[in-house]
């Protein structure tokens, strides 16, 4: 991975088309909806060719997300940085010659806790980190400031189908570990070998479909009177358990 | 402790004096420089009795700082909650028959680290946290809502010298461990008893003479290519280790 700018904002049809024959990571497209224009029609088969959220919109709606007034009808948000393959971290992994440990997080909205489990995940020793393209924070400049450099060491890849990817990495032995209530307590519970720890949505917790792939629910023990920690605190917490359980294996 | 208001900002010599005399927890005061009116001379004086501080600046600084437009030279912040005493924090331990267990903030600056902090306090079981006056956040609405509600719970007491009251409490028979680097790791040393985590700056880390103070100085294992956690996760891992040792006692 490479910082490949601190603007993310890329507007107007040659810069968009010419941004995705560069491979740069395109996040998100916006494009003026009904606009039958051929080069728009390309720029809409790019995004379609790669991982891109497309959104059709109203003119209003482009005018009002373009910071140089003269959008052409496309506005594109590129990634602060590349994004890995999940074949990268585990990878990363054999070349360290440790079992695979790597963070799954479905659905963290706000850019601070993304950049902060980055952060954690980097200093807990863990390979990688994999994201929804739907529904999650994006690499943008405010994750990349609250990574405070992690991005530079952890590769985060960004993937269609968070299941899909758990079904796969089950293959390749790992195990996977959410956090939630109702579960067993995270001390009670074998966290080490080759893992994946799956962190829910700050709101919602861990999703149904992505909560039944898990092979374990760790829960955080629980002595005040609120509900849940903050997201990126949780990630934390259960991280460093499985790092102490490394520790001691 | 109850919700005193939304609105933090008290504008006029007349609603400013009125809080003072209501008993409202006034963080800060501004106050037009050289003005000797009277009245701005008695909402001096009750500033200096209660714990305010104190900022003399110009008619500029007080017209950017005002909502209003109105402030007639001196414009209040109150904090959101009351502040409660350190007494406070120790009888809630009392109550519940168990051993002291207090946060320290020795200068968190950003409120969503502080209220993530607190909710952490609140959900580890610990009986209070004790932040300083100067170079901290405060207790803002930002802070409430990033508490999760925590702030209902959990007493906060603002102090003048923090080292002041690491002595008053070791006399009460605390003992200080501080999460800094370059200390023991965290899993061996004894972390039972009455205790206080103290959590440094974001940026500089606990300060010199508040870390001379703590008995213990407890690092986290850094597995990975950066210098540190984020502040707010440093904490909730430290807490859970406090609280997976006492668990075990």
């Amino acid at each position: 991975m490479e910082i490949k700018s601190e603007e993310s904002r890329i507007e107007g049809r040659n810069a968009v088309l010419e941004a995705f024959r560069a491979g740069r990571p395109i996040d998100k497209l916006f494009v003026l909806d009904g606009c039958q224009d051929g080069s728009v029609r390309s720029i809409v088969r790019e995004a379609k060719k790669h991982d891109t959220i497309l959104n059709f919109v109203t003119k209003d709606r482009l005018d009002a997300l373009s910071e140089t007034g003269r959008h052409q009808g496309v506005i594109a948000f590129a990634a602060v940085f590349e994004y890995a393959e999940v074949s990268d971290i585990l990878n990363k992994a054999r070349e360290r010659g440790e079992a695979p440990f790597v963070f799954i997080l479905d659905g963290i909205e706000d850019p601070h806790n993304l950049g902060a489990i980055i952060r954690t995940a980097n200093l807990a020793g863990a390979h990688g980190v994999i994201i929804p393209k739907h529904r999650s924070a994006l690499l943008t400049a405010t994750v990349m400031r609250a990574s405070a450099g992690a991005l530079n060491y952890t590769p985060v890849a960004k993937v269609t189908n968070i299941v899909q990817i758990m079904k796969e990495l089950k293959k390749a032995g790992l195990w996977f570990v959410c956090g939630d209530m109702g579960g067993q307590s995270m001390y009670s519970l074998n966290l080490t070998g080759p893992i994946g720890l799956v962190i829910g949505n700050e709101g919602e917790g861990v999703s149904r479909l992505v909560r039944e792939e898990c092979d374990m629910i760790a829960s955080i023990p629980m002595k005040g009177d609120i509900d849940s920690l903050n997201a990126s605190v949780a990630a934390g917490v259960l991280a460093y358990e499985i790092v102490r359980q490394r520790m001691n294996a």
